[in-house]
């Protein structure tokens, strides 16, 4: 089942009122940003049931001020997993990857994550320069239409400005070209980055799981010592309190063993989705991005080709 | 009847043999501007029969090295006119223009110098921004086939690295766009205010012919005086010279008159012949112009059609 929930820009309030070309812009990215995440959400078999994002699909209510917003941020698909706490963060114990799967894996995300970083920001400098292009396109056509005015004879003169026209026409296409280059390849480009961002941050979750349960098997593994120790030493006093902990840890262990197991299967569970749902997304963008480019052309094709009889009728 | 005289490149010479590409480059461009100069000069009725320009069509003998060249220097048109000596130069007489004809077209010459190089600024603008939209694309193709090479999805790989391949085609045919704009538009653009730069000089070669004349007149009116004079005081010895003289100076007001006509009509001959001529050569620049982005656009969506059934196999 695909679920598609459009946002209507009406929906987004933006306080400031001023700059309004450049807020409209950065309001419309907004928009279009968030509508991507909640239909990835949406599409989710697990996030689609959360409460808290039906409750936030369906409130009437004004929703609450957001203070400390992002785009994008991999808190979205971390809440999948269960977060563990910073505490065994600062000891590092060694993460001997015994799953080859993993391995290659973070080696491929770590691949992707540059690439997609690379790339966007070419497509970045890409959506410069065609800007650019399309300001020179149009102070080139004011310059002929400067040109035609000084000029006195009718047919070039009429010619000359038809042509300022026509470079005004495509000053608009180039334009439009510059905002599907932005709005297509750049959003997905950004989209993944922070994806993979989030990818790289629940591979880091897993690491952390793998601490907290190593942690606990060097707990366990002191406690019966400890145990071992007083049985020898006679100490009955102190046999139970020990074996109480010996249990309470050897449950940790075992909690731990089965997170890290969870956590494991799930990540390799999600990234199987995110590969195939990737795979088609870029489908659709380029094939949407080649298609922009392809009617743009042919529209540039058609203002050229009007022109033509103009220059041809210069007598 | 047109003229076209086609010069091989190989005619022309570089010592320099280092920076090869910057010198190619450089030499097509001498090489286009100098044809062009010549097939202008071929085709005018009076410095088509120049003996010096047939010496140097025919000529089967090495030519002298160049000391001092310009690709379009006015010389060639102010060869059409006897040049006047500087000897006046500092002198102004503050010509009052009678003739209406040249009022007009003076103001109007300065209108469309002025616009000629506003004009050359964005056509040389644009074509800085074609280029590097070119570069752009070409390593935005090179960022696609590095994301391409860390897919490990063969259909997405696929299209990634012939997206990679189709961006490096739309490179060649910015590149060639590029190149056009530069070969087309700015090498007439250029012509052309060197080409007005030379009836400028002729305009103000025309105010000295006018100021040698008005010298002329003036001497002639003082010798006439000092003639008077020595009448009026019967200075018999000095009425001889005087007379001389005053016909010496009528003779040079004569033919000061005469040079002032000559130049004013040879130049409304020249204009009139000159508007013609620029007339054709805008509207054949500006169809080969305009038919050369139309095959470029053209060669663009063939490009992106060709690519379109890959993105769609993507599975």
């Amino acid at each position: 089942m695909n679920i598609v929930i459009k946002l209507s820009s009406t929906k987004i309030k933006m306080s400031n009122q001023s700059d309004q070309g450049a807020s409209a812009d950065f309001i419309e990215r907004r928009r279009a940003a968030l509508e991507r995440f909640i239909n990835r959400t949406a599409n989710h078999p697990i996030l689609r049931v959360d409460p808290d994002f039906r409750d936030f699909l369906e409130s009437e209510l004004e929703l609450p001020k957001a203070t400390n917003t992002s785009a994008l941020s991999g808190a979205g698909v971390i809440r999948l997993f269960n977060k563990v706490g910073e505490t065994v963060n600062k000891i590092t114990y060694k993460m001997d990857e015994s799953d080859s799967w993993f391995e290659e894996k973070v080696q491929q995300v770590e691949n992707l994550d540059a690439q997609l970083k690379n790339m966007l920001t070419r497509v970045e400098a890409l959506v410069y320069q065609r800007r650019e292009l399309s300001q020179c396109t149009a102070s080139f056509g004011k310059s002929v239409a400067m040109l035609s005015n000084c000029d006195e004879h009718n047919s070039l003169s009429r010619a000359l400005s038809q042509l300022a026209e026509v470079e005004e026409k495509v000053e608009h296409v180039y334009a439009e070209q510059c905002i599907a280059d932005f709005g297509i390849l750049c959003e997905l480009l950004k989209d993944y980055v922070a994806l993979v961002g989030a990818i790289k941050d629940v591979f880091h979750e897993r690491v952390k799981v793998y601490q907290n349960w190593q942690h606990a098997q060097v707990v366990l593994n002191k406690k019966r010592e400890a145990k071992a120790k007083f049985e020898i030493m006679g100490r009955t006093d102190k046999i139970n309190q020990a074996n109480d902990e010996v249990v309470e840890w050897e449950s940790k262990v075992e909690r731990g063993q089965e997170e890290f197991e969870n956590i494991s299967r799930m990540i390799k569970k999600e990234l199987e989705r995110f590969e195939l749902v990737r795979i088609q997304e870029f489908k659709v963008t380029l094939i949407n991005y080649i298609e922009s480019l392809m009617q743009n052309q042919q529209q540039l094709i058609q203002i050229w080709e009007s022109f033509l009889p103009e220059a041809k009728a210069i007598a």
